[in-house]
């Protein structure tokens, strides 16, 4: 098969080199992004865009990505084995035939799988007191090439942030069930990730086939756009044709964690009917996933029939898809959903892989006056009683939460989330803080994303411009991942991480003193910023202009402050020189120090 | 004069109608905005945009507004009286001449002025029981049509918002100085509006002229571009050439109160020089823009001589263009600034013309690190001393506050102002939570001001996309106003306002309802929202369609909602029944319901 036409956005940020820290116990090496910076160190920061900005990166997506955790991480542990793997169905792929089938990915590798009904999960290994590979990696990339701790002043809330991340502190945290590593073992191009209370604030960015139809060359295009600007890890929640062909074509060129809501797949195999839906399906749609490689799983598993009629009254009922499927499915079969029912099979598929779960709030709100009810708490403790079961089967958990919730309600969130889901990672869809502005739900959502990342919540799921109104484009989903990103960014400051605000320092001063270009580099969109400037200073000697267009030279509070500092500085001289002389007799003492001794005469 | 090219936005907003309320007290007619919605009683709601947005508006900006505010309301009080204008100067307008010489605006009226130094401000007329037209027309207009409160559960952290807002509250909290109605006694064109911590919280949007230059058209546009979308208030900071005669035309077409800083015209009177400034200059810059009409003056009276030293060791020293240049000329001249120590004679102009102090924050932050520093906080306290002198001229005054805030910082913003401002409204720029999203600071700021605003700010001034980076453009604007529409409001429910979530509720019933207009109509920003929606589905049947593109039509949740709610209906009908069976003799039993006995026996 010929190299694809190269649609794939390629290259290193502006000022920007991907560089390389090495593990001191395992075989690998951590990508981050430095940017240099006139005059002063060049700042490395978290990177989590993958091969593609690397300088001169050449990508051939029909290769996929180089295997990072190849036999020497995976293999070495004598726990998993290749097995042939399950064979792809035309199901699989909503029976697409043709030329409308989405080709193949070219390299078909075996699976691997637990054996002997082992547990190969982060989790088991962190109880087992072994630091894997991805411990480490994960460690060495949350310090970001500090050695030692920034300015901090934070308000935790509870959470503990080390000065420095170590492998160690990793394992703990996993062990404990505070954090997860999503890193299925058949997604070996992963470079890994954490999520955790006590770590950096993630984001996720969602993707998925539109119903008109996309070439696998546009999928993997959106997985790498959404990664270029930030996003820590993307789910495909592709639905009809082609989704087992596009799905691998998107792992095989993932850095990032890869998570699904297998629910989707499974109910086009029974032609869209939710009463249909069995575990055979399901069992067998999370086994053809996990074998290719998805890194964590949402599962609905926490709607449970006494819960449905809790939304019956809501203002806009369920308005999670998956909840909504196996909602209907309850009351259709006037049972308990086979999620729930079949739990701890689903544990054991889990665990073979190391698939992490991302236990869904299916009954999320959907609008302000549904935030924080009953049903919503009701789904949360019993995701609180499933995340236990999970864990007795040493498989990693996080738990899915917010939607609609008003600021004064968000909070209450955390503190639920944290006292039933016993310190599990919480991962929030926003939280939307209003819903009056359709077309701006990417702001209403930042709002809360960051307050609740502040409280505690491990991971954002981005919401788009797009939101209740379409299907995002590309530029919508990069607007999603910036807004994530600095709503995170302002929730890591807050907490008081130890290394955020570096940054925020960098691009100051690069402010304050007129670097234009550092201050365009530093900041999350260097191109968007850029472009804004040449709107009204486009010339190149403009970059090294001390004012802008807003004030013009003649109002530039920040010139003028460089004035006032020589000033202040010449007069301070001038002080510690009259002091001397007040000292000696008085032979010079300011005009307003003449002025206040006669006042008070 | 022939009537200018007709280069403003009139017309309805979608499906709006304008309304007026008529006063009980006052001749007063209050305008309202009442949405249509399909198969539901019509929503009224708050609007700032003046007699632009009528149905067949038709303007003409050089006759100005209808002076809405007209003798009755003013003079009828015998308390003010016309007199001979002060001369325009070239100075007023830069220079310019000959055909850069903006016309003046075509009607001159003489001026209004309290007589024999009495005080004509709200305050004065608050404190002495009177409830002035502008009272009871900011009553009404906060109610915006409710008769009783709606739901609310918020937290207002000490503010106490009645279930509806009378003309007797209004003027109670204006004697207590809680809260201000800008209101220039020339500015007859305005339509009231009141700022303060138990009323709906306000935006603000600035504008000013590029100093390539603008026509009046291009300004007069501006303003009621950003009202059109929500601006409560419109500050003119115009630098340059023609600002006299400009802000004429501004205030002549304005129904929002415009505030100004007067520093910046005197600082071009005296050629850009900070250190050539004086009283005198200043002080006829006052009257000048007082007898124009502006409601409220930001005046940088508390940056002191001793609070400089304080800044140097700052990241970004001084970013208030006015507190950068009053230190500037403090640290020259060596004395403390004419602003602080002439304020008793500004107040005596101030209550004059019941111009309302809007007490500048000179020493903001201007980054992360520099937030609620030591220079921040002793200008804060400066500043509530200013107050109690201006509250003893019987002046209206509100307070300026933050700049860039993490988080976790904001709180105290508000407690300390709360504290040393004696409870006078506070007017913040965002804050900005992190510094490293340059482009992006319309949302980095609103997280801080939806918050700062829950907290009990009662103006919240917007940020654009552009902020430090160049001037904003329409597009900008609007962005910049939407944004802070959304944060205001989200404060607005986070506070538990009374008449808050009518609006969230009624948007999420037709969200629910697949009313798709009517989601339109009800957002912020109608056009976007259509536009969006109609980049998938564009066909006039779409927008009555039961799903969206986000998740077509087999996975719409809401639509999956909707046959949930009549199964459970249907089946909460058979419960009853089986109810009934059971207590005749259990014929009927469902079938968990049997598991569960067997499991228990």
């Amino acid at each position: 098969m010929k190299d694809l036409p190269p649609t794939i956005t390629t290259g290193a940020l502006p000022a920007s080199t991907k560089i390389h820290v090495a593990g001191q116990t395992h075989d690998i090496r951590v990508p981050m992004r430095e940017i240099t910076v006139a005059g002063e160190a060049p700042l490395i920061v978290y990177d989590s865009s993958g091969p593609y900005t690397a300088d001169g990166a050449e990508t051939h997506i029909s290769r996929g990505l180089p295997e990072v955790r190849g036999g020497g991480w995976l293999q070495s542990r004598g726990e998993c084995e290749e097995y042939p793997a399950r064979a792809v169905t035309d199901a699989d792929n909503g029976f697409a035939s043709g030329s409308r089938l989405t080709p193949p990915f070219p390299l078909q590798r075996p699976p691997l799988r637990a054996t002997d009904g082992r547990a190969v999960t982060q989790l088991a290994y962190a109880r087992a007191g072994i630091i894997t590979p991805e411990m480490e990696f994960v460690a060495i990339r949350e310090n970001e090439g500090r050695q030692a701790a920034g300015a901090r002043d934070g308000e935790p809330f509870g959470a503990e942030l080390p000065d420095l991340v170590t492998p160690e502190f990793v394992r703990s945290e996993i062990a404990a069930g505070r954090a997860i590593i999503p890193a299925n073992i058949n997604h070996r191009e992963l470079e890994p990730m954490i999520i955790g209370r006590n770590f950096k604030v993630k984001i996720n960015a969602n993707i998925g086939n539109s119903a008109v139809t996309s070439s696998m060359e546009e999928e993997v295009e959106k997985m790498v756009w959404a990664i270029r600007w930030g996003a820590d890890t993307v789910m495909d929640l592709s639905t009809g044709r082609n989704i087992h062909n596009i799905r691998d074509w998107i792992i095989r060129n993932a850095p990032v964690p890869i998570g699904t809501v297998p629910l989707y797949q499974a109910l086009e195999k029974v032609g869209g009917i939710a009463e249909d839906l069995t575990w055979e399906v399901y069992r067998d749609t999370l086994i053809e996933q996990a074998e290719q490689g998805v890194d964590y799983f949402t599962i609905h598993a926490g709607v449970r029939l006494h819960m449905i009629p809790m939304t019956v009254k809501r203002v806009t009922g369920i308005v999670s898809r998956g909840g909504s499927i196996m909602a209907k499915w309850c009351l259709h079969h006037h049972r308990e959903s086979f999620l729930y029912e079949r739990f701890d099979e689903i544990c054991e598929i889990m665990r073979a892989y190391d698939v992490s779960f991302s236990l869904g709030d299916g009954l999320r709100p959907g609008c302000i006056a549904d935030a924080n009810d009953e049903a919503q708490f009701a789904e949360l403790r019993t995701l609180g009683e499933l995340t236990k079961i999970a864990w007795a089967k040493d498989c990693q958990v996080m738990i899915e939460g917010p939607g609609h919730v008003p600021m004064h309600k968000i909070k209450a969130n955390m503190d639920e989330q944290l006292k039933h889901c016993h310190e599990a990672p919480f991962y929030t869809l926003g939280p939307l803080t209003t819903d009056i502005a359709p077309g701006y739900d990417h702001i209403t959502s930042a709002i809360g994303a960051a307050m609740i990342g502040w409280f505690g919540t491990a991971m954002l799921c981005y919401v788009t411009p797009k939101e209740h109104l379409g299907l995002p484009d590309r530029d919508d989903v990069k607007t999603g991942v910036i807004t994530y990103k600095l709503a995170a960014h302002a929730a890591d400051l807050a907490k008081g991480h130890p290394g955020a605000q570096r940054r925020d320092d960098a691009l100051s001063r690069a402010r304050f003193e007129f670097r234009w270009q550092d201050q365009f580099n530093l900041g999350l969109d260097p191109d968007t910023a850029r472009e804004m400037h040449d709107e009204t200073m486009p010339a190149e000697a403009h970059k090294v202009a001390h004012f802008c267009s807003m004030c013009g030279p003649k109002f530039c509070s920040m010139r003028i402050s460089h004035d006032i500092r020589a000033e202040a500085e010449r007069q301070q001289g001038m002080d510690k020189m009259a002091e001397k002389f007040r000292e000696g007799g008085a032979l010079y003492m300011p005009a307003e120090e003449v002025a206040a001794k006669e006042g008070a005469e």
